[in-house]
């Protein structure tokens, strides 16, 4: 059962595009029948349960063929749905502008999560707040095998570049750790130096940003030795090509924005059985 | 002034990252100060209005230096901004979600849209409903030059392949025809022979989806010949590399899904004035 | 299956007469029973989607006797409803002034179209944005057998008086052309020159605007000479006196405000069975 | 400063109106200007405060030249808007729709209330909840004199016919009494008889449903004198011809559905200054 | 059925606690079981059919073994749940705090009204409008024997001291009385002197302020000779302690703020069987 | 300036005790004045920004002559504020509803910190999710110098007594940690051994519920040994009077239910200058 937030959100997307109706898919009067969705390239499936929701909730039955995580192939059925045509059709976009970006997500957050964990198994891929569909990105990304890292602004403590100009180093990490016991403390550096002094002042999680392979590395060694508790999050300059390099290197996380600003959405279809 | 439901919605992005509270930025207190926002990489912008309503909804100061539609090199600043710092922070990756996706969909636009107008002046790049953030995905494609297309399913009648199917192209035009007469009636069609009979059913509009130029080109002529006046677009499996042969094939519109469903974010960054 | 927008938009009718509570049906307990919906006067009925969604939501029964467009006598019964007394009677005023109002529209215009229609088949009876309850109010037109026209700001360009007085009629137009391909223009003119230019112009529908009869027949048949696809509107000072005049006139479309602003509610009233 | 539920439903009506933008007032750029709302037909004037609220939440100037309650001649100037054309016309419709409703309402009710006092100086011309715009159409009703009547469902127990049949008068009253003591206690009845069971029971009001002038009258005599504090209104089938036949009955309210139900706006429009 | 506003306002509550789920809850993954909400302290219940909406409402099974107003011993059982595990644990807290709440309003409101009637059975216990959970307490209140009083500020005429102070006794009374009909009015004073004078004035409904009952009872002794049908209510400076005085001074109601405004809840827990 | 959830929650809070409008303070009409608020008993003063805003929000002046976290007298002046009275009234009880709630969980929490501090100044008191107006309750702790502790279910993974029975201290602890790691991960135990457990298996906070000062102290000690880095929390059967037991027993969090869902709120009260 979906999130009472997700429903809520789902039901807005779905009024919004639909706005007096849908007056083409009104045409089609009272015929009823069947329509499946098809993968048009291989890919890792997310979003199901969203998809499924807004189908259902406008009176269409539906069966699902796979489920969120499963890589599927070009050609792949991932659902079957009957009901009125008039109501499939007016569900069919909403539904597949979700499940093709959420499966989007999945299939590069995958990816990059296998090649992390093969050279290695503890280093995590993180998502970033640079999200479009906030929560359903989030989940994507989880889905996929990565961290949602931080939802909003109120469930960890980020001091980033622009908060450390103004504060400091230490006076931002002390000022954080008076704040609620209940909330991390991440702060982002790019010297070693600040990565030291803030692991002496108490951050939980030290971000390297935009700092080399090689950088990370020793700064890693470093900081583990001061404190072998913290967590090392690389971020800033990632991509595809070299993020083994940054898995090698040490790191406890490694944060892409793009995987959640700048996604593909895969391709997929809505086909009627005539 | 931004429209009201823009107003909402963008009141609503920012107080679901904002939650209880930026407790990073919080930790700041009553300090201010300014900072600019940068762009990173040439682009062309847009979304500004919709960014400064948001630095403003907090009680900011916004300066812009650029107005929706210019290009800009890296290295330009975009606005400044000045205020408390917690709020500076608290709004700033909210804005440029938005400014960056708006801005990368326009740069997207602008030079499919020159690329096209080069080959064929009369030929227009328009959107699909493969959107995300639905009102501005269309706005920012508006700003690149680009038709915004049908806003909603309730603007236009779009026969597509599946109602189609379920009532064969000379049924459905007919009872669009008898719906309002306020819309226009565009179908969508994968032969030559069905285009025809969409002119002569009385179509305003034909889609021609997943033909070749060559195919594209030959229909528009004898489409033109059926009814000067009818209007003809090509979908499906055009891509920046391709498109110019589409424009010069005749066509009255070209529209692509990836513009709005797989946007390239441009990079961009807010950076306090210390 | 309602629109979900409708389904919104009565649970909050609804609740706002609600309140803290019916505190006068409250006191019936826990008593169930039956009741039945009656029309007081000849009408033909239409909204009784909604009635029986409003019923139903608060957990009752409901029969419907009749559909959408049908012709009642004084004394039919139109449903049946059972379930707790509380509950119906609490419903009981939100519901028939959605359905006395809906009915009242929709048989003024069925009359109107059927008087239309006996001197110009071809002829449309349309309503305008002079609503109150907008999606209700212009459902309750199309199912009196008139046509909705634009339901908000955005599906159609229609140039008003005040539009063209401060861009003259070709500029307008020229303007308008250039807006999206996928909505239709229309322009207001009052005069047979300003209407001739704005068909040469490019003008998808002229209406003309608070012209005698007389001057409507002269100017739609130069107009369907210069181009025999162009629509013609007639508009201001059209009553259900004078209507057949227009129709004769040989517009397409006969638009009138005071079917959705000026209605008179039918008379319907709910009996309990006892 | 209208209240705050009122800015929401008002915002709500705009934004609704609006959807994705006004396409054919977008045309008009930047430009600016005056415009002027003027009274087509004589009426008594109300909903200003609202129509003034519409036009400044988008960023126009308004100047009201009459004020709520005043009489206003055909051609009588309301009010003069200046700013942006695009922002004056956008808001056009959506405000005249609520002050022509309004306006419509208090000179209905004026001339009833005005008619009524004339032969009784102390009876009311009171609404019933057979609202459309529930809290703007009661507020009408207040300016033109009159009484609102009950609000909801929740501030006052009017047990009516159906209540009675299935609790009888006496066991009706009873338990209304029991509810809260800040709530007064109306019901209705048909007879003579019931009338004086309900004033013994303790009814605070006495509505004579459907009952003649005569027995109307009769019926009051009889109750004044059973308790003079009570008070008696009559309901069903009374017309603006009738009327002052009731209110000579002696009764202390009159009230009528069709002031609000079946509403005849009256005729107003706004033109640009050119 | 609850109310939609209830529905409303508890799917809100629990979404803005879950945020983005329930991230401990989630561990559990697709375990099913069962649970039981116990009372931890005797108390008298009430709430109940909003705490069975919030599971409900969550896909969970629920059985109650108690009604809204019984009495209930420390260990006694409230109520099973059943269903998935993360879903159970996602809505205790919500569903608790109103139960726990609520019953402690109930709770403390039926021994205050019992110990009133035990000394003057007409007399009732009222609340206030010191309401936190405004709709949820004044339920309470109810269930507890006690007096809603008023719901808003537009379901009663309260003129308070304040309101006095501005326009004095009589003449506040009179405007008041020119207001709706439908409403009763009430007046605060703080001297017999006003007492009277608001009676003979026409006042529905008298409230002393901060008298001591011996002076209340004299009040009373000559209000209901002025007027027999006069209600009077006493309020300010009554607790738990000295209420039975006020009761025996006469008081048709006695309003006390801290049983809404600071409640003290009745500990419950929810235990797994396990 | 307040965050835009909270100004949206004040708004509505507004909206809902007006309805339909204050019928009282209607009657003052255009009448204009000034009020203050004044304290009627010492307190700790919290909420200022949230009351300023209500008052504001509907048009009035007002000046505050204290900032949250201030100690006030009985009779001291909290603020003062002028404009129409019909607006200073119909905010009245909606503001002092939440300044006094807000207020006395200040009061309350600055007396326990205060306590708590004499004897162990590293502990802090803290809030649990037993909150009624969520956000603002927090708020309210945190002004008192109290720990807001987590903000929703998705902030921190709080595995309690429920969740450990159905998975072990070990396996709930592993799971959590595979989550997301910008979370802590807190666990809920009752006895010495499940803490120790807790500790080696990596828990970030360990709760120990409803265990004696004795144990807690005993148990303090050696987790402390086992990670020094660990935090304690001490939860259950605390009151303000075995508090300080609690704090020299060397937890770093003591949280207290009480404190935010049986709130006493302080009394104030607002009135005119006349």
């Amino acid at each position: 059962m979906i999130e009472i937030a997700a429903q809520r959100q789902l039901k807005r997307l779905l009024a919004e595009d639909i706005g007096f109706g849908d007056i083409t898919s009104q045409l089609l009067g009272g015929e009823t029948g069947s329509a499946y969705i098809v993968a048009k390239e291989a890919c890792v499936i997310s979003g199901l349960a969203y998809m499924k929701y807004l189908f259902e909730v406008r009176g269409l039955q539906i069966d699902l063929h796979v489920k969120d995580g499963d890589t599927v192939a070009k050609g792949d059925k991932i659902a079957d749905i009957s009901g009125y045509y008039k109501n499939i059709f007016e569900v069919e976009r909403t539904a597949l502008n979700l499940l093709t970006r959420m499966s989007g997500i999945t299939t590069e957050v995958k990816k990059l999560t296998e090649r992390v964990k093969g050279v290695n198994p503890a280093c995590r891929v993180a998502a970033t707040r640079k999200t479009v569909l906030r929560f359903f990105d989030k989940e994507a990304v989880i889905t996929g095998g990565g961290d949602s890292h931080r939802f909003r602004l109120d469930d960890l403590i980020l001091l980033k570049d622009n908060h450390v100009k103004v504060l400091g180093v230490e006076e931002a990490i002390r000022r954080a750790k008076l704040s609620s016991f209940s909330k991390k403390v991440e702060i982002e550096v790019s010297t070693k130096e600040d990565a030291v002094t803030a692991v002496t002042s108490g951050a939980d999680i030290v971000m390297l940003d935009n700092m080399g392979p090689g950088a990370v590395r020793e700064t890693v060694n470093i900081l583990k030795k001061v404190n072998p508790g913290v967590m090392v999050e690389a971020s800033g300059g990632i991509t595809d090509e070299n993020i083994e390099e940054y898995a090698e290197a040490g790191v406890d996380i490694i944060s892409l924005g793009y995987i959640t600003h700048s996604v593909r959405a895969v391709d997929m279809s809505l086909e009627v059985d005539l």
